[in-house]
């Protein structure tokens, strides 16, 4: 289609008056504009407000000037949920720096592999993480600045650098004249896949997707102004799913948690009035699972937002009991973590309490501010029908896409070929248009030809009044081609045998779904409470 | 400084799979799919749900484009917020075109010229309107596709063109493919200024400044989902303050209105739910003096934008006791309606009510989608000093500052000057960063010397118990210059007269300040509720 220049295409450009790059950085300033003396962090004894996160923000990317780090230099930081990584996600790119938020459950190795990758130029590590750092950066031939957070409510230790975090605070200008980014598709941060084969990939986000869906939040949760905000979620987990622009948009509180336990978790709704969090499936199983004593019915409701794996119907039933409201969001590290959300409808609160939670592990429907959403033919991306039956990948378009992974442009290319993110989650589409996730594709077992989704027979497996935790891969079979394999971790007091799990499933499922076999123990899990599938796999394997 | 490129920018360029233009376009088409059974419209008897709205808006632009409208070509339409002008804000821009909404109180005159001046293709018409329109069109040479609105809460009339706005619609495919704009720059709309003198200027909005003040009205009056919009402001006004396309967003409901009355609102309040309206102070004076019978306690809070002009303090202390909840708001046609909040701290509840008002009457702070408000030296754009007493002009930049003035290059460059949009407005900076405004440029009186604020004697004018509806303009005089000249129209049953007014004014207000002429009767109002100044300039000049 031609394009001819109309009367709206002449001496209407765009000028600074009327054009100015998207960021979620000027969400702080705006915060210490209009709400200097609210309450912008909460961590332990410790309390401030906006204009003391926005000096400490404007110190911390004057420092990093002044220290000599510039446009497109990355920034580490090694922490858990405390105010040091909080501010780096302003005070990082206020400089004009990416953030790479490291997993804090990474190995020596990975972790080294990471800084190279990123071409760290300076680190900001938490006394805890001090040894796997100090042995990572021992892996690396260049040197790199190290900073040592204090926390006053963390472990003693030993610094492993020769600046203290408050320290370099002080070296910067509170007035600092930082600049918003020359473009909004300047990258913002970097954030590595978990990667369960392989070397992690450095996904970059973009300043114009980080607002976006900061702002997506907002829209999805009918998130309020002044919200109390807990930090269950890593801040590292696809920069906390970008709340820490999203509640600080909102001018709200950030309550930092060192620690994700049952009793934290508990008294810091009590104390500071939290009203939303993010976490996990494998938090609210510990919520559920909390000690007498230690679990109590809520003061008021606390919304939260759960993702990571669909959260199987008996763990939604018992959590809403609490007093907890949930919220399903699904997404991935590619997507600014979540993208997709189970919308609910009204209607759907007359159904039955366990038609409503299977309603409500659906995966559901794309975010306002991600344009495009399907399930497609992997090959042909030509869009599957919504019968709730027909499995194919999960597709994703838009504004909250990855620019892509750094420094390889052949992952890039794979990833977003045809104009869509190849997710490698598999699903379908139920006639409402829902989407449902069936597996990942290597996820997926294929016994005698049948495709059989773990994910069902796990769903299966939490309804059985024994089962804490349980995951299942595929066993190879010289007859079946693949058969089913349950891991198994039962609750505290109670037993199971084999024999009796198998049978409960056959009972709730067909017949050639149930798992061949049954392993009790503790499951091995990623740092972001993920089951190592590709773990239980060899061990599978190994039977 | 120089921007080298980074391993940032190599091999991560935008594709179609992460980068999408913004538009409000895909609220309406996300709307449909996740919620198609809602509520989308409900007018008199009329009432239709997302699918419904989707369905028409895709036919509207289909038959558009079959009527050979192109990119950049403009729709205008002459109605009250009736179905098809809430249509119109999606099924013109899906068609590539740009919609007008005339301003329904214009005369022919000024609508031959607007319709020229924006080369206008074709132009939907209100039956009520359509003498008017049918009186402009005469006085036009080009012909101009003419469609009829047949409402059925509207008045009986002739048709002027030839074709009905349903069989339009009729001629339109219910699955047009349509096309998201591609350029998020490219118009969406355009709106002529009520202009007090010369010719109106027609304001150009753009799809990225729809999109992000759609939003922006999200964060700032914390809208939830679905939420009950009363349609009292006109449409016609900024575009509805972008609530159009905000309601949209939040697949809420929009109510019609096709008369904005007392009576209607009370019952459209009742009888739709309404959670939320915008209106001028006028509307809110119309509600408080509202005949016993119709006007009534609220069921529930409802939720107030208003702006236009400062509300009187006793304004908005009645108006939230009949439980209204009012937010202040502020901005031009220029910034596509509101872009300044007063926004509200939990501290000042505590404060008693008269003081309550008068930090309400303030215009506040600037919208989280306006990157840049100030009040500063109309010459150097210097800042001003932020003490409640310096009066400077009142400066915006940002995304959604418009594109510029269309075929106005001259208007648009003194407009956009220096980087920032010029208000024409004057005001102050208060301690706290709040701004307030002072007056216009032009309403500023200079009495011996002094600048005396117009705002400031209306709102003392307004606290005398008889007053109805105040303005206070500049009259010429030999000695001072100029002297204040009161206009005041007095409620049913009350009388008052000049000296008392006086006397009141000058218990209230530095002597010097007060009105030294005061005339009742009504007042010149143009058809968004603003009092016509100019008129009664010419007025006090006649004197």
């Amino acid at each position: 289609m031609t394009n001819p220049r109309t009367i709206y295409d002449t001496d209407l450009d765009r000028t600074p008056a009327n054009h100015t790059p998207l960021s979620p950085l000027d969400f702080l300033r705006r915060a210490a504009q209009v709400h200097p003396r609210r309450t912008a962090v909460v961590h332990g004894a410790q309390r401030y407000d906006w204009a003391t996160a926005y000096r400490r923000c404007r110190q911390l990317a004057s420092a990093l000037q002044r220290r000599g780090l510039k446009r497109g230099d990355t920034v580490a930081v090694m922490a858990p949920n405390i105010p040091p990584l909080f501010e780096a996600h302003y005070g990082v790119p206020m400089a004009g720096a990416v953030l790479n938020a490291l997993n804090t459950r990474l190995d020596a190795a990975t972790i080294a592999f990471i800084l190279e990758h990123g071409e760290t130029k300076l680190v900001i590590v938490d006394r805890e993480y001090a040894p796997v750092v100090k042995s990572a950066l021992s892996q690396i031939k260049r040197a790199i600045q190290v900073v040592d957070i204090d926390d006053p409510e963390g472990p003693r230790g030993d610094p492993i650098g020769s600046l203290d975090y408050e320290a370099l605070l002080a070296e910067g200008d509170p007035d600092f004249d930082w600049q918003m980014p020359g473009d909004e598709w300047d990258a913002i941060s970097l954030n590595y896949t978990s990667g369960t084969t392989g070397n992690p990939k450095g996904v970059v986000y973009h300043h114009r997707g980080a607002y976006l869906n900061a702002l997506g939040n907002v829209l999805t949760g009918s998130l309020p102004k002044h919200l109390s905000y807990l930090w269950t979620l890593p801040m590292f987990h696809c920069n906390g799913w970008c709340y820490p622009w999203t509640v600080t948009a909102l001018a709200g509180t950030h309550v930092c948690l060192r620690r994700v336990e049952a009793k934290a978790i508990f008294d810091a709704i009590e104390a500071h009035g939290v009203t939303h969090f993010c976490a996990a499936p494998i938090i609210l199983n510990m919520l559920i699972n909390a000690p007498a004593g230690v679990a109590r019915q809520l003061p008021r409701t606390v919304e939260v937002m759960t993702a990571a794996s669909a959260p199987p119907a008996t763990v939604l039933e018992r959590i809403e009991k609490m007093g907890f409201h949930v919220t399903h969001v699904y997404g991935l590290t590619e997507v600014y973590g979540p993208s997709v959300v189970c919308e609910w409808h009204a209607e759907w609160d007359a159904k039955p309490s366990s038609e409503q939670a299977a309603l409500k592990a659906r995966q559901g429907v794309r975010y306002p501010v991600l344009e495009g959403l399907m399930v497609a033919d992997p090959q042909t991306l030509a869009p599957l029908p919504a019968d709730g039956q027909t499995i194919g990948e999960v597709f994703m378009r838009g504004n909250i896409v990855m620019k892509g992974y750094l420094k390889n442009p052949k992952a890039t290319r794979e990833a977003l070929q045809g104009g869509w993110f190849h997710t490698g989650d598999l699903g379908v589409t139920h006639p409402d248009g829902y989407i449902e996730l069936k597996d990942r594709s290597k996820d997926i077992i294929i016994s005698g030809g049948e495709n059989i989704s773990t994910i069902e027979i796990e769903g299966v497996l939490y309804r059985h009044p024994a089962v804490l935790d349980a995951a299942v891969v595929a066993r190879p079979d010289e007859k079946w081609g693949e058969t089913p394999c349950a891991f198994v971790t039962l609750k505290d007091g109670t037993t199971a045998t084999e024999a009796e799990i198998i049978a409960f499933c056959r009972d709730n499922m067909a017949h050639y779904k149930a798992p061949k076999t049954v392993v009790f123990g503790p499951l091995p899990k990623t740092s972001t409470g993920k089951i190592q599938k590709y773990v239980l796999r060899d061990q599978a394997k190994a039977l």
